[in-house]
């Protein structure tokens, strides 16, 4: 049987992307992990189901979506069949036998299930030729909209956009903005979240050159709604800098201020050779810095590889 | 300037879908290597010059067709700019940024190309709405003809043998048999080259665990072409295998018994136990083998990556 997986710690387009997706391939959603706030929201909003939970690939057909690094998929992945991967996210995994992959670097996964279904083509990557339902069409939307944050992270192109929009046509939601807004509040019950949630809620591992980084991110309307948990959230991300990771950071990103507070735990020149930044204390403002996969992620890539080079 | 180029030591397919797909891209077509004599037929048949020949990325955006394996790309591949790959082998790359991929287990890359062009999809991964002309046709055609060995291959699946005929009423070829064994004689031109160059005809350079490993290919109509040469191309790979190598295969395929005789220099346990023979002399034959990348390549990286795992 074919299981459509996101990512650990998934988020919304993890979870919406895999639903679609395995529509299309005549396979079973899955997911690695529990649904945040903002993903039941959009579920609740549109009538479907979450995604099985699954903990092994084990016997099983596996098709990944919104991610290819080892370190953010099943753990024995090389217990099951990896026939194929759909992805915006850079190139994180090498196979031994050729397979079915597609990733082209837009604001979502959910933009490119789009894409090959108004071509028509989803038969490229193994896709029946099957109308998307308004529902489905809504998932995809909503994920569009998670990832590029309505429209405004770096990582947004035309092509989001334009699918955004035709999707929003189907789905029914007359008024982006105002369902983006909608959803965006949703994501944005940190207020009412425990400081380990909140670390938990978005957070990726990284192996840089043999190095453990670990990258939290949570969006906030207002950064006034994190203020008193800031220094909670530090002491947990100091605690788990003990799994042996080199270095962790939190992105508080403020959607409306359009930049992100950084948490820095652990190897603190890093990150501030990676970035050409100095940080004093326990945290630093990024202005503009709003995408964990475009602007956090290739600095430190760079500066880990550099450094092992090195030696 | 963006480049299309394909792995070195080129073959058909690493030619002729550099050159298609740069027109599609609006770039320039490249190759890593000299132009083969089933090539030099192929380009010479459809009046298509050769690709330039290019031996750095600095300065370049670079579109790699037909490979991803560092092994058999440009050496300097990160000082250019990678933007995509186009290919229907494994994986072989990790990047640290988004780039497009599109990888699909079929017979030739050239099945890719033409695959979406029939689709009016190229734009999926950057392409222009442009016509494919009858050249260009032909030059894909003879590009799945090649990598399938006229359909004949285990890699060859039902989308080849589709967009082969679409390809061929295009191009004015009328009978696709016909046209099939002209190519394969040119390709058999073995008869009247030194050694060395068979050797180097088509040869690939893996890296399977950190063992570096060797693999060439000569395709014949009759074995007996090369029987002579045999003993002379065996005294090349013991030369050949002092650059480093743990394992050298030379595989002589034969298209019309469909089975290969395999030189085996260096490693010959490794041999043994990958492909599970018992080894008598400097070569065995082979029933059925036909495919590098679909019967040899996986038995040998399985192979590695198992006694790696055992220390
Ligand atoms: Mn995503
Ligand atoms: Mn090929």
């Amino acid at each position: 049987m074919l299981y459509v997986v996101g990512h650990k710690n998934p988020d919304t387009d993890s979870i919406c992307s895999a639903i679609v997706l395995a529509y299309f391939l005549d396979g079973v959603p899955a997911r690695l992990g529990g649904v945040n706030p903002e993903t039941q929201f959009v579920l609740k909003r549109f009538g479907v189901m979450e995604p099985e939970l699954i903990r092994s690939a084990e016997g099983k057909e596996i098709f990944l979506v919104d991610h290819s690094e080892k370190s953010q998929t099943l753990e024995d992945l090389e217990k099951g069949k990896l026939v194929g991967i759909l992805d915006h996210h850079k190139i994180g995994i090498t196979t031994s036998e050729p397979i079915i992959y597609l990733a082209k670097p837009v604001g979502s996964t959910a933009t490119l299930i789009g894409e090959l279904y108004f071509k028509n083509t989803l038969d490229i990557i193994g896709g029946k030729n099957k109308e998307l339902k308004p529902d489905l069409a809504g998932l995809l939307l909503s994920a569009i909209l998670s990832d590029t944050v309505l429209f405004k992270s770096p990582t947004t192109t035309d092509i989001d956009r334009k699918i955004g929009k035709k999707l929003a046509e189907i789905s029914g939601i007359e008024d982006i903005q105002t369902y983006g807004m909608e959803l965006l509040k949703a994501k944005s019950t940190v207020g009412k979240m425990a400081p380990e949630e909140i670390v938990k809620l978005d957070y990726k591992e990284f192996n840089f050159n043999g190095r453990k980084v670990g990258i939290g991110q949570v969006e906030v309307i207002d950064i006034g709604e994190i203020q008193e948990k800031k220094e909670k959230i530090y002491r947990i991300l100091e605690e788990k800098l003990k799994e042996g990771y080199d270095l962790i950071l939190f992105l508080i990103t403020d959607i409306m201020k359009e930049g992100s507070e950084v948490l820095v735990v652990g190897n603190k020149e890093a990150f501030e050779r990676a970035f050409n930044v100095n940080l004093e204390g326990k945290s630093i403002y990024l202005e503009g810095v709003m995408s964990r996969k475009k602007q956090v992620v290739p600095p430190l890539e760079k500066y880990y590889k550099e450094i092992s080079n090195k030696k």
